[in-house]
């Protein structure tokens, strides 16, 4: 009984996963193009001020479980993610 | 131009942050409701087999443009995370 509830939960979270996998590739295919735009305008891709507006924007909109904090915390390792992601792309982009 | 441009791919990105905030919360809650069938059957709630195992379908599902290794620092920490709320849970329930 338990273990037909644990299976069915278990499959629930890797379909949450998966989704969570899609989204964040996703975030970081929109970071890219944002990125190209602003190097096409000239200015700094790193823009703290856009950065506190988005965590301010979770802080908002949180329902829980999570803590605010805890979410903010992902959330920053999400944002350093992509931007070492555009910076390896800018990397690449000098050795061509 | 290119402003409107960048003001619509911010748009995205602040809807694709709340589905994130959305789903990383719904993931918790039923990584909650995980520890609470694992609580009746007396089992231990860390499965460091379960952990590695959903690491691996993330490696088998990424399509990027993230590196694999980088997705799993943070599903890692999103794992960490759930970890802690159900020890806050614990505790919270010790004290009732």
């Amino acid at each position: 009984m338990g273990n037909v509830e644990l299976e069915q939960l278990r499959e629930q979270l890797d379909d949450v996963n998966l989704k969570l996998l899609e989204l964040i590739n996703k975030r970081a295919e929109l970071v890219q193009e944002i990125g190209n735009v602003k190097k096409v305008q000239g200015v700094n891709r790193f823009d703290p001020v856009r950065e506190r507006d988005m965590l301010d924007l979770i802080a908002e909109k949180n329902e829980g479980p999570f803590e605010t904090s805890t979410l903010q915390h992902i959330f920053k390792e999400i944002f350093k993610a992509s931007l070492e992601l555009q910076e390896d792309d800018h990397r690449k982009a000098l050795l061509v």
